[in-house]
């Protein structure tokens, strides 16, 4: 399940609570869809803005509606207290994997994380992918990093942030990386930009933010890929470009892609928890359009 | 009560729970010491890392045991609707203050911050501090949000992080933020390494680590910058500079001081909740010889 097309739908969320019928909806549409598995609670799930029993809900929402469809579920904290009770609660609800960020308020040294990643994996009866996000975490996993936690039971796949936009570098980098893990441990890419190169440069699979909510989209990326079709793979990429642009501009995927949901119609809004805000006024407008033309699906 | 010392207790918790007895006796030492108001759960109180539960206890209890002195109670969280609780909870329990760090995992926008204070400070009936930390928040302040925040009704004080160690930009910096807020907010300095600087520069207070363990230490320091004795504060805190270079070698204040805590027989081991961890071996035979040569009290 750690290759092809990881799907990562929002968790509809806001003041009043999760709206569970908008989130089983972008789950139907995700194994509809035929992704090869579905993310849920990652990053773009606000899994860190959600409590406990708000998780377990969400993966057992996740599992139920999936299909065959495998789910991750997302099992983040910044305590590895919570982290243990959260993967107790997603293996319970069905979950096929857990994806694990090491979250943090106090920075993290290299030992810390790996006592998180080595007590957690001990406790686990699925496998796991480490979640490299320096964006949100604000941890930097280093090589000698990879390489221990790798090794440990259960791990199976690594989510890495981004590669070099350069194809050689891109491939240079996947293939560093490559030498540091086992074989059984896959590579996946996210950050959508990055997606196309580095399915192209060797990653197995790609956890992806639009494939969450436009599956048809990353699926023709993500196929064009493994048939080993670079050219096609990168130019459909390329042609997404000005959605890539708004990510950079609004501070990461997850606000656009919320508001995307909003204008499709396939939420409600809000869709996400204050003090986290869609976008407004003329840059709301400016995406409106880019969605019609862009023609995602 | 937004001027002095603002002494910031550990909150003893590990994977058995909270250490209620240890925090009532680190409280108590704080008031019989003199201090001008106690802040707890700080981040040196692992805020960040606790239940709304503990959270309500550790406030009842700071209250409860602080005597005459004000206690400052954090209320940071990622979610604004939990803010909002824990602000109920901090003044159920009879907190004098709060205290609010912009505490983000998706990177916020200074909008969002605003937002969420506006609507803070629109519920409290006590005093707020806004807590600027990006060492732990990754948020980063800007001149036209401290202006916009600071004219909230019921904000009182800013707790900046550091100034700049050269005593002229020091100055400059602080008159600098003075003129962009209200004269009824205080500015308070935090990292301890700069309290002297940012005392002696103009700051009201100091939010101090080492005031939440060593009251008296703490106390020396402010009440020379308070006298105006500049050249007294400053040698006062030049004498620390080796726990400050300790501060910076492991990633902050907070493991060095709980291992403080912990060397001082003040609370049980381990202090703090996985995955943090306190120093180990030779890291902590340094600080051990240092602590009993710097007279910490």
């Amino acid at each position: 399940m750690f290759s092809g097309l990881s799907a990562f739908p929002l968790t509809p969320t806001n003041e009043s609570g999760i709206d569970e019928a908008a989130f089983v909806r972008l789950v139907e549409r995700l194994a509809d869809a035929g992704v090869d598995s579905i993310g849920a609670l990652g990053s773009t799930g606000s899994y860190a803005y959600l409590t406990r029993a708000e998780r377990a809900r969400i993966a057992q929402l996740a599992v139920k509606h999936a299909g065959n469809v495998p789910v991750l579920v997302g099992i983040g904290a910044l305590r590895t207290r919570d982290v243990l009770a959260l993967a107790e609660d997603a293996q319970h609800a069905g979950a096929s994997a857990v994806l694990l960020a090491p979250m943090s308020y106090q920075r993290l040294s290299s030992d810390e994380v790996f006592e998180l990643y080595e007590t957690v994996t001990r406790s686990l009866s699925v496998p796991l992918c480490v979640y490299d996000n320096p964006g949100t975490t604000h941890f930097e996993f280093n090589d000698e990093l990879y390489r221990r936690i790798a090794r440990l039971p259960n791990v199976r796949s690594i989510k890495i942030p981004g590669v070099p936009s350069d194809t050689d570098a891109a491939r240079a980098h996947v293939e560093r990386l490559r030498a540091l893990i086992p074989s059984h441990v896959t590579l996946g890419v996210s950050g959508d930009a990055f997606a196309a190169t580095g399915l192209n440069s060797g990653c197995e699979a790609w956890y992806s933010v639009i494939g969450g909510l436009f599956p048809r989209t990353a699926l023709a990326i993500t196929r064009a890929a493994q048939a080993g079709d670079r050219q096609e793979a990168s130019r459909l990429s390329a042609r997404l470009q000005p959605l890539w642009a708004q990510f950079s501009q609004h501070g990461g995927s997850l606000r656009v892609i919320a508001t995307a949901a909003e204008l499709r119609g396939l939420v409600e809004r809000p869709v996400l928890p204050l003090p986290l805000k869609v976008l407004q006024g003329a840059s709301r407008q400016r995406l409106a359009v880019l969605l019609d033309e862009l023609e995602l699906a």
